[in-house]
């Protein structure tokens, strides 16, 4: 199968390392944007076509994105980036006297600065469990609020927000998945799902979960754009048409409404065009399974098992430092005064020989 | 001097009229981005850098910029699209019980579709002429309000918005500009302005007022890509360094931080190396001036004197209708039963023989 | 017919004075409450019941209001204050990215220090002709706004303001009302009127609503208690059951609650047992009446004409400044540089040899 | 010493148990006010005096409360009830990126509807012990906030909020009060305080915190009235003075200003002038310590200690069920399948003879 990195030209590879002496896998939004995206831009540039969402580009992402997700009525819109679109969503979904239930873990929980909150909103945290919820942990909180004499004083839960993979890099099962869905169904508030790097679940091969489960499950979710290979982007997919009505305007009342709709609406075009939204996610995982299998080999201690794209390990202050020296890593947390967790994230653009580099310094 | 689209390859330029048979002047946002732009994207792809607006080349837009407003301790933020900067800087600028001075006819006063009062800010409307405020209108409003003996009932006026150039696509003088930015130093309130065009008026024979007059002038103002060759992307430009502690979580808290800094910035960076910006407003400016030109000989009656990009005509609706099969213009509004206003819009990215074709088409 | 004022025990009457050397006719919250309200409080003071507004008081007043609005399905909440209840009414009726039309006289057009916006909507002004709006204004606002091709871009009138009395002290007649509602009806978006001095209306021999009427054309009104004789409090009547749902935890969220809701309760209990609160409307209505035909006869000129218990005069400067020693009037505005509106208002409170002396001054 | 109670006059305490059948220890909000004040309401009744608290009953109150708390230049303000109050002060202390630190069994974390949230803050909760927060773990949140990476992608923690008692009737030493400021200095952050109930923590004999101690531990703190005798009203004391410009506006903006301000200044006036804000308290407490002493001396097991005027046991649900037919007791939470927590919670109107009751069916 080809692999992402693979459609670079030669004449783009040597910008990689830069003035850098080491590569980077710190995160997996460090480079510019898949090859295609840069080509069909190019291809379409002086095509003139009108604002806001109404172009022909982003009309055929829609179509793709519906057809993908097996939801031909569904809603789908275009907005920038993660945290404006759980703001967007969220502000959307609830009443105002509402709040979203989410993991104590969860971005809207902890690193969206509070954005959340500045739509009128309080997240109601629950457990995680490396990074997940569980629906048992939802449906007592649900069951408290409602028997709580004083219910009426307190935040209605009013959605429950998730995401896949988690920011544990950690994957719900279908089964979970399902469990949580009917908790919402049988309450009759909206599932919500943050898939700010789903195309790292979608392609890992534990992964049992679909786009088509995602839309008979969730009330709404994002297929993560940013993360996963565009320039920027997010493609929200509301299953049921009109679900959610003015949207649109909430969207621009939020500041979150492109005026060229259209450069969204392509990479997304492009992203669901073949089976590059997939590949996009394989080179990923491929790239993760083997630094995973390394790890194992070396003897090292992981923080928690993550499947997908991201891994969690822990080390002694002393060897990260020497290994900072050679490789970028990503600071997670400092787990006690001698070790700390660092991430280990790969991407659509992890090339092999940066896997290998990699292994070798372990 | 060579202008902007002498620059785009002939492989390009096929696409310019796609499926339409008609070529379109209806905005300054319907083709994608000036190619240079692309062509940067391309070369610095795979480059791996920081996120959130840490990367070498958002720095060394900054640095570019700080140049060019003679703003050597400018902080300068790069934001995704105008209302969302408008939001963010008014919600920065104020405190919880200010209001923000704007022109009833403001773009925050009518088309953001409330983000100003989504922060919890009322927009304080001034009468417009022509689009722009007057120094003797604001001092009045501000005289007004202190001398209220209610004022401690009322939204306090707490900055001042202005746009150049404005929505009607006037220019405000040096001269104005001195006495508004006089005045809101004399009552010490911010004096912001909103650049979402500001290319088109750097570019005009008619203005008088220069990027380092801006930094003099005003508090902060931003400059607009999106509008004027960008794929998207504004730069907020604040003279006086930390003159707002932690905007970064504020942009954050807005969802306007973008992952990908580094596209925003590459982008200004591009705008603002040799004098890209300038040749992209002039190529509009021209454009506009031989059209207007055009209209004046042919008898047309303008709505209002517009010296920039946009160019407004009261037309009969019948002739509306019979232009509108050959060219598209843009709708403005209904001036009475029998007449409408149309908008006609140029921008980085007119053609010459479009222009020839609008002309013999009037 | 007895009047409010010879209701007060003498003993009481010494601390009309005070230390002042003149009676006030600036505003019509001067005063405590009327002595009823004062006699019920005492005599209930012991009773314990159950908070927020589950007590026998506030259900028993509850009842009253029903029958006094033939409304008998009407939910009935009892707040504290104007500002509050609107800003509690109008989040409660909106959806997040619609605003409300008003006067642009409106008391929460000017006088609320933002709290509309606070709650994040806009207030969408209408020209105000002596305080009221005219129902072709508000049919061509919410037309224009359904006809503007960018109306996605702008905040959707959704709902609609107005006050009974105006801020003028004016009268919206039944046919206004009726064809304001009918608009609103048509337009399905809720019709909410502000009754802070209702009573005043609705004792004026001009005046042609009655409390039934107004629950037939509003979606809710409050009707005042702060400015009618209590010691504070608003009625708020929304006709329909369960048009709103979770109003209560709305009102806790506005901190708007009170845990001894019996207080408010047991104040519109009273102002509702027999013809108390007509009564309290027209002892200052008479007082108005009389006030209004010497000001007539001496000469003076009305700044508009208001038949409720506001009287707006226009004065030389110097002649107020003569009238304040003897009287205090209230400041409405500087008219020009030599005239002054100044109001007069009288309330459940004013007493007949106040209204003599005043005259006398004149 | 003189209790609360022995003012009544006899005549009203018939009312004291209505209709019911059974007295009520469930809450300290159950009946109407102290006589005192209702006697003061009554004498001041037709004295007119200004609006919004510039009158000359709310100048009296503030000079005593001045006084009480040793703090001669303190703004003092007052709001209606203790959710507004919260919000407002909040709202005042932050900037827009800002949230509260607060137990997270705090009043505002749980039980205030989202209010802090509706402003846009989050809240940002700590283990609560007993209902309160230590030095430690806040200092902890604080540095772990700092030194975190993503810090500003994360909310900044941007005042303190303890409530005293706490919402479990629990009390914080001087000497952790003083730990707990001295963080708050050195990390310049506010610390707020709640007194919702500080009259019955001022009384008690295990409490060591003055007013003058608040008065110097905090940068603003408020004396409870509506759980402590008023009709409704608490006082807001910060004792720098202008320490929050345009607070007066914010509190207008939340719809928290009082028109006739002088009903809330005359009750703290009332309660300030001689002992009586003590006495209320020291009557609660003498009833609270006697029904303690008959709960130990019959072997019931509290669910907590506290010594003020709650007391929470816990309770075979067949054993409470058997008590509520004769007394009303305040429903908690649930212990587990077979146990409840109740509240007992005696006031400045609890009776002698009713706590003999309530012993006598324990």
């Amino acid at each position: 199968m080809e692999k992402a990195h693979e459609t670079m030209p030669e004449a783009e590879r040597k910008f990689n390392m830069g003035e850098k002496n080491r590569p980077s896998f710190s995160s997996d939004y460090m480079e510019g944007t898949h090859p295609r995206i840069l080509q069909r831009l190019a291809e379409t540039n002086l095509v003139q076509s009108a604002g806001y969402g109404a172009d022909e580009f982003s009309e055929s992402a829609r179509e793709k994105i519906r057809a993908a997700c097996h939801a031909p009525e569904a809603d789908v819109f275009f907005l920038v980036g993660g945290t404006q679109t759980n703001a967007v969503m969220i502000d959307a979904f609830l009443a105002s006297y509402q709040g979203v239930a989410a993991a104590d873990s969860g971005h809207i929980s902890v690193h969206e600065a509070g954005a959340i909150e500045f739509g009128g909103h309080k997240v109601l945290t629950l457990p995680n469990h490396e990074g997940k919820i569980s629906a048992e942990d939802l449906e007592k909180l649900l069951k408290d609020f409602r028997e709580d004499e004083s219910h009426e004083h307190m935040v209605m839960p009013g959605m429950v927000y998730i995401s896949q993979p988690t920011e544990f890099g950690t994957l719900y099962s279908l089964e979970e998945l399902k469990k949580i869905s009917a908790v919402c169904r049988a309450e009759q508030i909206p599932l919500y799902l943050d898939g700010a790097r789903l195309a790292y679940a979608l392609s890992c091969p534990e992964n049992d979960v679909t786009l088509p489960d995602l839309a008979a499950a969730c009330d709404a979710f994002y297929i993560g754009g940013t993360k996963c290979g565009a320039l920027f982007g997010e493609a929200v997919v509301i299953p049921e048409h009109n679900r959610i009505p003015h949207l649109f305007t909430m969207i621009k009342q939020h500041g979150a409404l492109l005026a060229k709709g259209r450069i969204a609406g392509l990479q997304f075009d492009t992203l669901f065009t073949g089976d590059l939204y997939d590949r996009i996610g394989s080179t990923a995982i491929e790239a993760a399974d083997r630094i995973r299998r390394a790890l194992e080999e070396k003897g090292y201690t992981f923080a928690f098992r993550s499947p997908t794209n991201q891994i969690f390990i822990l080390l002694e202050k002393t060897k990260a430092q020497a290994l900072a020296e050679k490789v970028e890593l990503g600071f997670w947390e400092n787990a006690d005064d001698a070790h700390v967790v660092m991430r280990i994230a790969t991407s659509w653009a992890t090339r092999p020989e940066d896997v290998d580099y990699l292994i070798e310094c372990l």
